[in-house]
């Protein structure tokens, strides 16, 4: 049996008696057992496999334990998988990642867990959470300098797709903008590594890769090798919350259906009308041959949410620099309605986020047979209820909790009216035809069926 | 009315909204008008008066406004003195330190304030907090390199032992060690001073010189110039733990009852059979001339406390080379035993220290009379109960609480066993005689009567 | 006619007066048309073209002043290429490398310019020359970790020979190895790409990308996009001196005559008795399928300069890995004996270098045909030549001046002893088969014949 | 025997060989005797005489010697004084200067020798040495700022005095301005531990204390502590020119001859026509009670150069806080000259210095006796005339070879215009009675003697 202790970095290196008696008091926990999880995938990182059985099979005899010491805690990692390590020492990146892990897993974790259970956060108390969560990362401090991209797309693009993220990264990095992903392959990867040789051409040093997860996703999508600030959030609402507040600017590459939850997310956001004076540089973009899709996406939303959503965003194809052109000269104007709101540079408070964007939707049989699907509600829930579907979709792909269900009960049911249904179904139809569903590979089994009332 | 804006740094410049809210509803208490004080103390920074309504008097008129912006807190000061301004510009330290005050009684208040109101925090509870907050104050992390030491002394001390306490503060600089003191002048300033003029010579730069103060005695002893960190306790007993868990050595100059209270402190601790394995480098030190000030305080510990308390410190006269060579050698054992220990370096967390050390001694005339003053108590219980004696004598001479007690309600009454209460009139005249209860220039009313029961 | 003004950086923004007027003086010479040629060739940097007359004939009009102020000198670009630029700003890296080739060409070409016209300089006078201009860079201080990796090979090699020379690098830089190369395209390119991601794992900051070049091949081989410390030596022999004594290990990847060259220079070096004793790791690796390349070398090398010069190398095939782990190996008993000879960590005073290898070797027809290409010489003296003639078919190949030569009066010509011709002519052969003369895309027309005497 | 060997640091650390073989030769030359001396006065740091015969005659068996390795070079010391190390260890601060001595005496010394002997350099040579020498010791490229202020005064000042010039240092400190002196105590030392004060409030991390002194000076004025960079220039000449051209403003303390030498030289300076336009902050100050002194020496140069260069300066009479405004303000114009000028910030390339201000004066009986001391000449030689008088004495009262020639042949003589002859009597005679010839302890015997011509 193959041991190694490793010391704490960062946050975790001071902790006093009272916190890692807390932390000793998880590990018998199920939250245990997902930290567990977590640090496996951080082991594999860089690992092209979005099958999370796949991925964990051969590391079954895998264990990962606190070790309380009077100055602290230490992680001792039992037959860990080979793949992090240089002559049996562990890579510094991913050292790090484990106590990042460790640290919003188990540390914050205790400390919101009571929340959860007894009462649960209100608007403004998730908020707050999210912001404590990033600012204990150390994300917000050096967030200060208008320059966050964030990029959403497909962990399962082809190459040409790929090779267009790694050149807008490029662009990006050349004109000293960070780059924050959800971590992963794909669309989460190429624009990082791009910016990494931007950066490096402009000498500067201070670049950042910020991988934001969640403990349902990160199996499917470990952290790659690019990324040098790790942050688990909660759930995928605290993520996505995380993102759009800390973006100086968005990126949306070709991708899935978590793109799509993404896009939906954010364009029910901008649609609320105290966010209507909001600049917020938002670019669609795709190498050339890429207009088909795209085309379908803006006429989905275009029926779905209307003109004014369709508004807030900006496609451009097969123009990288000037993809970041655009950006730069979109975080202008938001430096400008910081200061003239007096919001933070690191943060965006001003945001509004309705509850029902915030509040956990846990998919099941149940809950997505009872979406709303139809017109007669007010944009912003439509907006919502499309992003709970597609959210739906993805943990019925790669999530461990989705595809189990799935597999017991069979696809999930949606309904709804009958305009808005085909136009889901086109577009998910469109997804697994450009396998964008999976990583190619093995024929995509849907996981839900569409039903058009009548 | 001169008004000006400050903006944040440090922690304080990270807060969430909800931290804002909460820093808010303190404005009308009474802590924030120790708080407005304290800030008060600070913008008179290098000052030398240790009567604080003299130091406050002309200043009627100032007042310190928190501004709630949508990204955080700011703070305004209406009429502050002009000492700490250059050409309208606030003091880049005496800014920082005005935050520091923020972060430790408002914003840390806020944390702990309902534990204190509601249920009292047990002894590991309360090391946890003093971590907590010298963890916020970033004192622990860099305190990794076993070179912090501690200087305790008198804030009124004549010219030649000013002259010695920087010349001990530059060997210890020398040597690369830094100094943490308890803000203030005379032996708070010296060691410094010398440290600063040493770690030039060396090139050091990392030089530290930590204050560590607490909401009643600031006003009295304002951080000088050279502190660059500055910590404020809630109480004394919080204080006194901070010193000792951080020191890898301390040296004791001459002082009066303040000093006195110090060294009975740490030396009950000592004392502590868990703690008899510990090495606690321990220096009690002065200029040619002060020999017969330590016989004193030597004969005192022995006959109160005996020869096994004697045995924990060392006397050197007039010779700081030397004291600085011992530091350093012992720093050496605190290495070796916090390794065997696994113990960090940043904190001594196994360092004993019993609850009756650690909950706060609140002086008046009743407390104070009641004070057990005997011999048939265990030595640790003893040691406890000087060191409140002497407490309470620092609060009657120089803190604004107990002046206003004493000024009622006449002096504080100390009786208890004959031998013991003439050995306490003995040192405590010492101090009177040799002006060490005061700032020159006026003459000393005691504030305190000493009975010997029969 | 566009015009842009550059600021000078690095040594170059602190001239004295008389500098610049010996600057200026310069504008007029042959010196400054080279000058001007490699700062052109900066300009294209990251474009793939070894033909330096496709490369440099779209910018005819472009030129470069040097502009002279009171407080000491400007570059100002006429008709610059847009590929350095973003968004009408020069790229940092490529700003940092025009000053760069002005402080090597022009400032330092000064300072020994009377030295090369007038009186030659002697082998330690030409050591200490490559000793100045590297520590004129800032080469020399920082490369004393022991941890520089000076990688050769083809600038056009295969996909497979590229992505292996990637991960070749990849495993040095979780090493924590720096990486040297000549500039360019190739293997010159891929171990630093695949170092950057290696370092960017372990978060090592202190990556160090070298690129080493000298005015007649830089515009065949411009410094590729991650090359962060570039100088230019005077002539190759002195850019072969200073890769053999900053070196802590040497990597040969597949290559051409180029490669080829090198190799005969440092194993005619290493042959040296004086350097018996001398630890030097060297490896020759390439991935699977090269196997018969490396026979046909290692043959060719125990064919002329016999067993020993075998000795001095190994070849690993396919296992980036190991390179790695071997040259990390070597390291720490060059660190001994460095130790043991007292000499630098940064330059390997203690390295043997007959005068032979450093007095420039011109190639024309006349010194080509003279070469002693024959058996019955020390081998040191063989290695030299064959060193010399292989020098002379790269510039034949693709240096302005000597494909002027062979245009105006056909291909040199070299003659020998029958068993040695033949030798090279089997290895230039296979060089031409594998297309390792020239870019792919043309078909290679020899710049020499081969005369086997009887 | 004790002996101790020191590893280079800075630029020594790199040398090449033929740079050590070259350092090697220099030792038994007449300059390695003045190196010598050099080292120890740099090794008695800190201690307060200026009779080099008292501070030397202990040290009669102290030597240094040069060790050549492979590396480079290291320096051995033969008995140095105690005063210099810590337990054994020599001060890091000392350890820097040794080496700098180094640098700037033999090794530069070297570099430059050969012009001395066989022709001398013209003007602008000089300057361009001047530079070079700054440069090297890595003075010039941190001048960016400007905000290095020059103080010049005594050595030998009264307690009032000192503390005054801590003052003004302290208020220069507060404004981030950093200090330029001669080295030395008194008034080359109270401003720079005064800026540090500032400094340390301010959080200003880069503090410079520059001591600029020269081969015949630092015995009698080593350096003090807070010195953290020293440079040898060759002679008062070159030292004077390195002070006029890297300050961004100019303070000038009382003091004896040597700061009257001071003043007279700057003020011939700028007193040339194409310096009319050159702002060029310039205080003259001292605490309550000096006002006698400025206004002799006020009353001196008007009588000798007239009002125009009476107007070049501003006398403040004990207001630091109003020196410190006058210079920072006076810097704003300097930047806008030097902008509009195209001048660097670094160093003064525009400020025109007549060849006769930097052609090194050498006192002798018969020089001395030679100076033209009379009205009918232009106003600039006389001050560079009476520069050199006041240069005289200062080698006759504390620099070896001055002090050597009075003793052996009395007096120097000057003679000159009666009215010019009668005011440098009055100007001298006040000198001594204040007691700034030497340091106070014995009589001062003057080392001249005033004839009046008629």
């Amino acid at each position: 049996m193959k041991k190694i202790q490793l010391n704490p970095v960062g946050w975790m290196s001071q902790l006093s008696q009272v916190e890692v008696s807390k932390l000793e008091d998880t590990t018998n926990s199920e939250l245990y057992r997902m930290f567990r999880n977590c640090c496996l995938a951080v082991l594999n990182s860089g690992v092209d496999e979005d099958n999370y059985e796949v991925l964990f099979s051969p590391y079954d005899s895998f264990d990962i334990r606190l070790i309380k010491r009077e100055r602290g805690v230490k992680l001792e990692l039992i037959n860990p998988p080979e793949v992090g390590f240089v002559d049996d020492r562990l890579v510094r990146g991913v050292h790090e990642h484990l106590f990042s892990v460790l640290r919003d897993m188990l540390y914050m974790g205790n400390k919101y867990a009571f929340v959860h259970q007894q009462a649960p956060l209100d608007s403004s108390g998730i908020t707050d959470m999210v912001f404590d969560m990033l600012r204990h990362a150390k994300v917000i401090e050096p967030n200060n300098e208008l320059n966050t991209i964030v990029c959403w797309g497909g962990h399962s693009i082809g190459l040409t797709e790929y090779k267009y993220t790694k050149e807008v990264g490029y662009q990006l990095g050349l004109r000293e903008m960070n780059i924050c992903t959800g971590c992963g392959p794909g669309a989460m990867k190429g624009p990082m590594k791009g910016a990494a040789i931007g950066h490096a051409k402009q000498r500067y040093k201070a670049g950042r890769y910020i991988g934001i997860s969640e403990p349902s996703i990160i199996a499917a999508e470990p952290p790659n090798a690019i990324v040098n600030e790790l942050v688990i959030m909660p759930d995928i609402e605290k993520r996505l919350e995380a993102f759009v507040r800390i973006a100086h600017g968005i990126v949306i590459f070709p991708g899935g259906v978590g793109t799509a939850e993404e896009l939906l997310y954010l364009l029910g956001i901008l649609s609320h009308e105290r966010n209507a004076q909001q600049p917020y540089p938002l670019v669609l973009t795709g190498p050339a041959g890429s207009e088909s899709y795209f085309e379908a996406i803006h006429d989905f939303v275009g029926a779905t949410l209307g003109k004014t959503a369709q508004s807030k965003y900006q496609i451009i194809i097969d123009d990288p620099a000037e993809v970041a052109r655009v950006l730069c000269q979109g975080s202008k104007k938001v430096e400008q309605y910081r200061l003239a709101m007096g919001d933070a540079f690191s943060f965006n408070w001003s945001l509004k986020i309705e509850d029902d964007f915030q509040q956990p939707f846990t998919p099941t049989h149940k809950t997505m047979a009872a979406l709303n699907l139809h017109r007669e509600q007010p944009l912003s829930d439509l907006a919502s209820n499309l992003r709970k579907a597609f959210s739906g979709i993805v943990a019925g792909n790669v999530k461990a909790e989705g595809v189990k269900q799935i597999r017991e009960l069979g696809p999930f049911n949606l309904s709804g009216e009958a305009d808005i249904m085909s136009r889901i179904d086109a577009l998910l139809k469109q997804f697994v035809a450009q396998q964008r569903m999976k990583l190619p590979g093995t024929e995509y089994q849907p996981c839900y069926t569409i039903n058009r009332e009548t």
